[in-house]
């Protein structure tokens, strides 16, 4: 059982256009040096970072105390991926020299045994490996990893991919259930997804081996995090083992528990070992940990943890939108997985997830100048309330922010939603031997490799605002192959043409998409119209929240109302179910989107007091939402994506 | 300015019949038998008191050492409170011996300078007085000065009365402004309202001043909080001021703030002083407080407090139902204050939240049987949620429980309701000189003496479930006088009889009491007839979790949809406006009651997705609401109070 599908390199597919076109600039051009300089500690009332000069003082070159979190290496390396894969998009020598320097240090940091990780190296190398549910040491090896395979893929320089190599070797060497070896596993899964890109681009099957080893042993008895606890003497704990996905072995899992960034990133290694091994007994762990998580545990945005406390799953249909932690990370985390699982199996509902992930829960995490980031994403909020209620400014909880933040102390979030923009590109297409996969709406070229002959693709959209794409071919030379389009799942009425000629799609449809065959010759053009009705939707009514509240769609795109629009007291704002929903473009309106209006409804209160007898008298209101992901770039007030139907 | 009216002695009114006679019965021959077994250890399963141990060791009867909080003499004295008022009602000279046994251990506990308290004498005699803030001194000095009072007023036995006169005494001479006294008050506001009650029993002007000056030096500067907890090097701190009420001077006081029970002692002391020494600006100070805390911080239930962090009020219209805290303490607090203030003001709007609090978020305070209490009074539950998000089952908010629990580890609750219920019959009635006022509509019967003449006052009725009330007057002899009957705020169609013919009452209101002066005669009847329909109350739309939502009401009793009768998802049960609401008597139900009939909808949801464009499609189902403070009596499950309406 390999993999169905491959994705598309990156070097062969460019973003032309539209929305993703003008986030990836921002990305590129704003995202990608504003964070430099966050992590350099040059931003004026920002969080500090100090995650560069950790680096510095581990190479030796500065002197210092080490500062930040166990993770905070993390930091530089998820940056550095990002970075590479703007290099690909936009070549730019200055900041590949800023890489280049960073990799120099991380070199310089590496200790003569091929251990990366400055928090232990310069604050208690004692404590290497002590500690592995919380320090964080194979977390940041991971990411050390991704970041040297996308550097090395992106401009050919092997330095970092050196250092990773090095050290992976050495932690092949630590881990494992033979004599001498430790039988861990970290408590931030990471290294996994890492291990398999590093397999894959080095050829080096130990690292693949390692990797199963750290999804097979993880939550095993007697259980690692146990020995290790007892061994440091610990008397408390603040989690556990759920938190760590580690309460079962992997192959015991049936549901999305715990912290949902962690979950993300071990089922994307899950799906990858699954992959690359045909072991179907783990690929039908994560397809039914998948089916739990979006048919029980996922927000309208595609976001992904209900609780601050452990930023974690909860249990089926909790949802709350005003107590949603939905950590920016962990979407991005959801789009990491299930383009995994597409690849798998090409099945439509992988992508629908995808879409709804990325153009809500992940968009929303940047603004939109790119300059600013959330850590929680919630679907309501009351700045009030979150100001002055205990229950919802400590702990956790306080991370939600009615206002994207400069920065973070933890500050995970800008850089992996940067890596993910910059990368954006592969998640459009697959390819088989003789099938081309559109799998994304997004302007853009692509070449692929079809049995042989190279076949050019060129994707004309303004999706998601607009409804049509046009696709263009241009094989080598004239050939049978397939073009599969998917239809979004989300979509009631889809029109296909080829060359002008409508084409019925329901024989081709397959698992969602339309799988067209044909002799494909230079220039053939295939329209699809995905009609973009603003779709009123429902929330299943478990989700108690929800019910007597209509979310507002229009394609994979989920809009919400806010202040700034529509005045105070959203709660008290209702949509009759007859109402009709206009789209109109507001050309002023962050460069020009669709705006959904409609007339609503207030009631009229009479007097001051806190109860009274229902008078239902009401007044018509014009209600405006724009798109959720660009929420809270004007001025704070309150907002909501569920709105009361009456 | 003194007070207008003075409230009916308990030795002058007897209730006789209906739920408060039936609530009265479980009181004092289930409940206060019941809490006597707890604060003695002897419920299984209960959480442990040792409140009457605590004093045994302290009175040299046994060894041991001292267990609970710093405040668990309370427990005991607010026990004796009931105990008296009980008494009066049922004499029962097995439990009077109870009492006198624990007299005689609080009277050996004794200090020989007056002092009383088992925490300080058995832990730590240095920390006398050294932390007025946190240790509940003054507090528990409060509680034991009205119990005092009361069992002295129940059975003439001044032993009692006696300690609580020494330690009085003892206070007045360490606290104030003088030389060599402590300029301090207390965290915990009690000794305010006890010390007038002390005054008033006693004839002794000082501890008139003494509550005066606790009131006035509150919150003052130098702050004494601040002083006091610099010279115990104090590094860190739980709560600001304002939880104190010492965020200002009482006089600058304009919204509820902080501990809400806290605040509703303080403001009863505030009253009773300003009734006492005439002082309109104490009152203003009280009247806006009230109005604020009636028109924007208190639930339909008359809970206050809504959150748990701090027990707290938070700000304007911020009233959660699920992460309400609504402390049964707090609502016993309201019936108190608003008692105070109606004696002042003879305005409905009083009597009509004291009804509001006591129908609703007094009552839910105890089981049915008696037998076990809630802590916290959510608006609504569920289950679920309250188990597995450690947003809500951690801290203080862990006490928001499913179901009534057999004692707690703070256990101010069951004392506080069974003293309330126990001394009901003094809120029906007050008096002036030549006027009778009827504030609460129970079965019962009263004396008053007016301007020298004995007046007896039969009230017949089974309100709150019915809605006639018929009241039969026996004076001494024929004579002019006033009966003031209130016509509840809730009532919008109100008839009223004398002997038979209809009285046109719209001349006689004055702020809500139909004031029928005449001559009045023994065997002269009034009738009243308040109706009660199904009322559908709506919040003030600035409470956003109401919007689209609809409590109902009928007379004073709020009422409930609970899961037992549901069934799950009570979210999705919406009531149509149009529906007709239909009151049901059963007759099997708690010995009787209407509950509220009705035919809603649920929606209906094809298959098992999260989310779906709307449909519309719903399901009629039967509802069915009972009394919102008989919830939680069945089995457990989901409760709401307020309903979706469509």
């Amino acid at each position: 059982m390999k993999a169905l599908l491959t994705p598309v390199s990156i070097h062969n597919v460019r973003i032309t256009g539209g929305l993703f076109r003008e986030r990836l600039d921002v990305v590129c051009q704003k995202a990608i040096p504003y964070q430099w300089s966050a992590l350099n500690d040059k931003v004026t009332g920002a969080a500090r970072s100090h995650a560069v000069d950790n680096f510095r003082i581990a190479a030796g070159e500065y002197e210092g105390k080490f500062y930040g979190k166990v993770f905070q290496d993390s930091d530089v390396y998820k940056w550095l991926e990002a970075v590479s894969y703007s290099l690909v998009d936009s070549p730019n020598a200055e900041l590949e020299q800023i890489a280049d320097d960073v990799i120099d240090l991380i070199s310089k940091s590496q200790q003569p045994d091929g251990y990366v990780n400055t928090y232990i190296t310069l604050v208690d190398p004692t404590q290497r490996w002590k500690n592995l549910r919380d320090n964080h040491e194979l977390y940041c090896a991971g990411h050390l990893i991704e970041a040297a395979v996308a550097y090395y893929c992106a401009t050919g320089k092997a330095k970092l991919l050196e250092v990773a190599r090095r050290f992976a070797d050495y932690i092949d060497t630590v881990f494992g259930t033979g004599e001498n070896q430790l039988p861990g596993y970290p408590g931030h899964e990471e290294i996994e997804l890492a291990l398999v890109k590093l397999y894959r681009v080095t050829g080096e099957e130990r690292y693949l081996s390692l990797s199963k080893y750290f999804i097979e042993q993880r939550g095993t008895q007697p259980h690692y995090f146990e020995i290790e606890a007892a061994a440091r003497n610990e008397t408390e704990r603040q989690y556990d083992n759920t938190y760590y996905q580690a309460h079962l072995p992997v192959r015991d899992h049936h549901t999305a528990e715990g912290h949902a960034v962690r979950a993300m990133y071990l089922y994307c290694g899950v799906t990858d070992i699954a992959l690359e091994t045909g072991d179907r007994g783990l690929f039908d762990v994560c397809k039914r940990v998948w089916d739990n998580m979006v048919s029980r545990r996922m927000y309208i945005t595609g976001g992904i943890g209900s609780v601050a406390f452990g930023e974690a799953f909860t249990f089926d249909y909790d949802l709350p939108n005003d107590l949603a932690y939905a950590e920016t990370c962990a979407a991005v985390g959801v789009v990491f997985w299930g383009h995994r699982m597409l690849q798998h199996e090409a099945d439509r509902k992988y992508a629908d997830v995808i879409e709804r992930a990325l153009y809500n829960g992940v968009l929303s995490g940047m603004s939109f100048e790119g300059n600013s980031y959330f850590y929680v994403n919630p679907l309501e909020i009351w700045p009030e309330s979150r100001e002055k209620r205990n229950d919802r400014n400590r702990g956790r909880q306080a991370r939600l922010q009615p206002w994207r933040q400069k920065w973070w102390e933890v500050a995970c979030c800008p850089s992996n939603i940067a890596r993910l923009i910059a990368s954006l590109g592969q998640y459009i297409y697959s390819s088989s031997n003789d099938e081309i996969f559109f799998h994304l709406y997004v302007d853009s070229e692509a070449v692929f490799d079809v049995n042989g002959d190279s076949v050019s693709i060129k994707q004309e959209t303004s999706y998601p605002w607009d409804e049509k794409v046009t696709i263009r071919v241009y094989p080598q030379r004239t050939k049978e192959f397939t073009i599969a389009v998917r239809v979004p799942g989300w979509c009631r009425r889809a029109q296909v043409s080829v060359n002008g000629d409508p084409l019925d799609i329901t024989p081709y449809l397959e698992r969602g998409y339309a799988k067209i065959r044909r002799e494909w010759r230079e220039g053939d053009r295939i329209e699809l119209v995905f009609a973009m009705p603003v779709e009123r939707i429902h929330a299943n009514p478990q989700v108690r929240v929800n019910c007597g509240k209509v979310a507002l769609q229009r394609g994979p795109v989920v809009y919400c109302l806010e202040e700034v629009d529509n005045g105070p007291v959203l709660a008290d704002v209702s949509l009759p179910k007859s109402t009709e929903l206009t789209v109109s473009y507001d050309k002023d309106l962050f460069g020009g989107i669709p705006v959904i209006l409609a007339r609503g409804e207030r009631r009229i209160w009479s007097g001051d007091s806190l109860y009274a007898p229902a008078t239902y008298e009401t007044c018509p209101v014009e209600i405006r939402a724009i798109p959720y992901f660009l929420w809270a770039n004007r001025s704070p007030g309150e907002m909501t994506v569920w709105i009361r139907e009456c």
